[in-house]
Formats: structure tokens, sequence, C-alpha cells
């Protein structure tokens, strides 16, 4: 049994349980899932449909692409369907022979318009569409990291690694020089190291824009690094699995607005990562740094951090709201991410990611505050 | 009265003709809409509130990004009301007073968790979440261009032909090797000529990869070009609108299946162009293409064209679903892109943007086959 099989049984055991006969799972445009590709291999522009009697049919767009990269039982192509989610869904359980009255499971964030449709076609099953079933299953899988998984992230920590040691060197020499050079680096040595490119789209901001949390546009051809607090945010994608690391870079005299801001940062990331440990909610971190900020009247404007994988932002939160249940467990891998932000004195964030383990945690990438 | 005033004011006239006490519009991660910039400036990550009354609320994540891009009569951060979406439409409609049970329209896409919640939240309201209501509305207005919209193209247009000219002189001249040579050339000339980025990922796919309407990944430390179909599709963005083109270059000696298919590619374009005219329903030229592929045995896995702005993809559709209502008015902006794809003899795809005019079309960028 490969990867996929392995995780697909464990999802037809929940089914089992749950007595649904077919869950749909939707990648397209608009409303992206890579819970296709952990069940199927196939990295997107798919339906992918499975049913309770341990049976995966997937519904691509292109046909060629999943020839190639599919692990499935059966390939439908799109087309066969006019091209249309809720055709696909009843053609497919038909073709199957999905017995009447039967539950079948469709994606949760189906916009309502088309969840109407849905129901109209299958008018014949019980269709649901709900928050807490099989997508938050599925979330709750993938948030705990399988040994595939990890050695994929492992390889995109080790390759970012390499690309920040390279861009302080490149910063130092003075060869970067402008938003776009740090950006166009890192997306030219990802590939390079066979990575399939970047997690997500980089963030470069200089002194003057770092203030924003997403610096908008993300990058421009802009002076990078310069005096000041400037912010470089990317993450690496390999096979799927991507990694997200903030710089900061300090360069030179701060103010003391500044440097208090700094150690703010690393007084809060240093005090958030002793809570990184199994059997510890992820809010208590995300309270302590909370607290920390408080206390020097400051406040994150976001959260501590996320979990990373097929997605830059995965299970487990790790944020201070009251509705956060998440636990840490063995295997979850997440981002800690303090970060302050000043209209004035510019911004900083320092991220790191970092594997949850039996006895604590083990921090994967080597992200820091940079001084030029 | 500016641009965003002006389009908000045309979008109060429809609420008060449907008697929409209040439309929110949401561009957030998983749920991007850009009608928010459309009708703010403000870039993204917010929610838009408009009133009957002529009111403009925007409630973004970062404040700070709000108070330097955004164009509206009040900002609320989303902080204030514990960034939760429903939280945050149902406080601001207590504010600003919407009267009980006035109809508040939510977007399009809330999924149906999340519509539940509305209705919940907003008991005392009128809750609508619907296919051809106000989001159909912004599309319609969003399809056809205004005078400072088509500006914005012409100049994302004007860079990206001249990113076209500077990758054959640089293609021809062996300097670009691989994929990522090719991307990272747009990516950087783009943000040089003052553009945000680029609209979409690149996508730049050697002979063997080519036969992927999307390849995967987008592009790879592969040759480029090398003997054989290469595709190159890419849009500069430029204050947030995106032109999209594809190059095919042809190296080297073609098997006469390749100039056939390269010859059919042509044909279809040239008889296309011909029928991308005001008052010619958009489906017309996808029929016409269709018919041509199919003398020669052949078909097209994707649709012929789309509207393009602040979006990659926006309306009109113009593709051959029965369906498909759309017909060609002056102020336009659309892409042409017949293409064929093949696993042996690689794909080609020849796409352009086209500015429908009260008499005709013109083509806005010079994107080709190319020869080497």
């Amino acid at each position: 049994m490969d990867m996929y099989q392995k995780r697909r049984a464990e999802l037809y055991t929940w089914m089992a349980r749950h007595s649904i006969a077919l869950i749909v799972l939707e990648d397209t445009e608009g409303r992206r899932d890579p819970a296709v590709r952990y069940f199927s291999g196939h990295p997107g522009d798919a339906m992918l449909l499975l049913t309770i009697t341990g049976h995966s049919v997937l519904c691509p767009w292109d046909e060629h692409l999943a020839l190639k990269t599919a692990n499935v039982d059966v390939i439908e192509p799109y087309t066969n369907y006019g091209r249309h989610p809720v055709t696909a869904v009843q053609g497919i359980a038909a073709k199957i022979g999905i017995p009447k009255r039967a539950k079948i499971e469709i994606p949760e964030n189906t916009p309502y318009p088309l969840f109407l449709k849905y129901v109209e076609a299958l008018f014949e099953f019980d269709v649901m569409c709900r928050e807490n079933g099989v997508s938050k299953e599925i979330q709750r899988m993938r948030a705990i990291k399988d040994d595939g998984e990890i050695e994929l992230i492992l390889r995109a920590c080790e390759i970012t690694d390499s690309i920040l040691d390279q861009l302080e060197k490149l910063m130092k020499s003075g060869k970067i020089k402008t938003e776009t050079d740090a950006a166009l680096l890192i997306e030219k040595e990802a590939r390079a190291h066979g990575a399939e490119g970047t997690g997500f789209e980089t963030l470069a901001a200089g002194p003057e824009r770092s203030f924003g949390i997403h610096a908008f546009p993300p990058y421009t051809a802009g002076a990078f690094p310069a005096p000041g607090l400037s912010i470089l945010d990317f993450g690496v994608k390999y096979q799927g699995y991507t990694s997200d690391v903030t710089l900061t870079v300090a360069m030179g005299e701060l103010t003391a607005a500044q440097e208090k801001q700094l150690a703010l940062v690393e007084k809060a990331y240093a005090a958030a990562l002793e809570l990184y440990k199994p059997g510890m909610p992820t809010r208590a971190a995300t309270l302590k740094v909370d607290e920390i900020f408080r206390k020097a009247k400051r406040s994150m404007p976001h959260a501590l951090g996320h979990g990373i994988g097929l997605e830059p932002h995965e299970g487990p939160a790790i944020r201070n709201r009251e509705d956060n249940e998440w636990v840490y467990e063995p295997g979850m891998v997440v981002t800690l991410e303090p970060g302050l932000y000043h209209p004035d004195h510019g911004g900083c964030r320092l991220e790191n990611d970092i594997l949850i383990t039996q006895t604590g945690n083990r921090v994967l990438t080597k992200s820091r505050i940079i001084r030029l």
C-alpha cells in the first residue's frame, strides 16, 4: 500500500464510521483544495470522489497530466461531464451505483448557490455540506504529518536554509540591491535545488513598506535592504510541501524605538518556543506573546503561527481566539512568527518552522534578525 | 467625483432599483474578490460594505495599508470585530442603522456553512446570497472597462510587448536557457517597468511538458527553449490590471504533425478574430474554432478566451457552453487563445489581448509563434 492508498484507507474508515457513501473533493480556481493532491498525488484542477466501498475516482481538467501524476482507481475526464462539478458528481455517482438515500458529502466551501444546485441534481441522495464533517477530519489528518511528508518538509527547509545563508552573504556584499533582486534569487535558487518553486508570493519590503503585515505589492524595484527595518517572507515548495520563514534585516544605526521593537519580538519568540510542545494548547503561546507585547503597550496584528504543508496556511491554528481548541501533537509542523509593525519605525517579524516532537520541538529553519 | 465614487454611484443606483439596503463584498484568502479594489482602491484583505444611502465602509485586515490606499467614507479595522466576517457585518450594520427587515446581500461565493451563520446573526434582516444578484451586476460592470481602466491595461500590454521582444532576442542569442530564465526575466522586467508584478504564475513549458494546458510545476530548471514546441504564458500586472499572452516557441525542424498543429492554431486564431466585434455573441467565435479543429479531428481542451482586468479571468466568458449568453460590447478587453496539445507532439497556444471597439477590435499585444 503506498502513501496515497494509506491516507485514503484512513478516510474510508472514517466514512464507514459515519455511514457516508461518497465524499466529493474539489480543487479548482477560486476554491483550491490540496486535499485532492494529498489523497491522489494529482497536483490540481480536479475533483476527487471517494466511496465508502474503498473506490477512488479522479475527475481531472487535464487528462494527460492526470495519467502521469494520479494514483487512483479510475480517471474520468472532466470534459466527459460538460466541465461542470454538479454534472460530474451526478454522473459518477450514477456510474458507481451509489444507493438512493445514501449520504454524499460535498466540500465545506461550496458556495450557497452551488449547494442548491447539488441538492437539486442529487435529490435522490442526502447531500451534506458542513463545517465539522469531512473537511475537519481531513484537516486533522493533514495537521499531523506522516513520515513521507516530514521528509519532504525537511528537504524544503534545508533548501530554505541554504537560501537564507546566500541571501545574507549577498546582502552583506551589496549584490542584492532591490526587493526584486532578493525575491528572484529565491525563485531561482529554489528551482535550482529541485523545488517546484515558492509556496506563496515572496514578500520583500524595504523600510518604507515594512510596516505592512503583507506588503503590497509583494515586491517592487525599490531598495532592499536599506537603512532601517526590512522584512523578507518566503517559502520553498518541495514536491508540494512548503516552508515559510521571515527574515528581518536591520540596517545601519537604529532608533531606540526600533531597537526596543526588535528586542520585544525576540523575547516573545523565545517565550513562545517554550510552549510549542505536545499536549499544550496552541493558544497558550499566543496568550503569552500577547501579554509580553501588552506590557510594552504594543500588539500584534496577526496570528502567532499556523501549520504548514501542502498549503502555506493549514492546521493547526495558532491564535488567541477563544474558539481555538487545537493542541500540539507530535508530527505537527508549524510556524512561530511574532511581529510588530509601526508606520514610522517600520516592521519586524521573526519566523521559523517548527516540528513538534514526542518530547518538545525541533526548529527546522534558521531564519533570524540580520544586522548590516 | 473620482473613479471609485463614480463606480460606487452606479452600484448605489442598482441597489436603489432593487431595494437592497446593504451590500457586503469580501476579499480574503480562499475567497478573493477584486471588486473590493474596484470600488475602493484598497488592494485586498478587507470587507467592503456599501449602503443604499450611498455610504461606503471598508473593514481592512491591515489598517495602515488602508489609510494609504482606500478611497471610502469610513475605515473600520477588522480587529474591532474579532476578525470574523459575520461579526463585522453585524457590528457595522448596527452602527450604520440598517433598518430591520431590510435586504442585505452577501457574496455569492459565501460557503453554505458560513451563509447559515450570517442568517443566524442577521436574523432581523433579509439575508440574500445568490448567483444572479449583485455579483452578476458587478461582473457586468467590470466586463466593460472605463477609460481609466483601459489606460492601465494599455500600459500593461505595452510592457508585455517590450518583454516579448526581449524574450525573442534573448532566446535567439541563447541567453535564455531554462524555463526559470524566461520566467524570471519577465518578473524582473515587469517590475523594472513599474508594474506590480505578474498577473498570475508564469507558465514556461519546454517541449517535454508543453502538452499540458497548464504545465505543472509552472516553471522548472529544465531547458527552454529546446527542439520542438514550447509554451510561455504570462501576464504583466499594472496597478492591478493584468495582460495575458502566450508565446509558442517552435525550435528546430518540426514534424509534419507539429507543423499541421501550428497551422491549425493560426487558422483558428484568424477566423476567430473576425468574430470578436460588438454585437456578436462570444460563443460564435468558439463554435467557429471548434468546427475548424473538428474537421482536422482535433479538439481544444479549454475555453477560447475570457475577459481580463483586475483578475486574469473575468467576464465576459468566451466558451462554447450553451448557457454562455455574453455578447461583445465596446470596452470589453478579452483574450483570444486557441491551442492544441498532444502528448507526443507537444502543445501550442497563441494568445493575445483584444479590446472590443465601436467598430470591431484592436489587438493590444503582439504575441506570436516564434521560430528558432
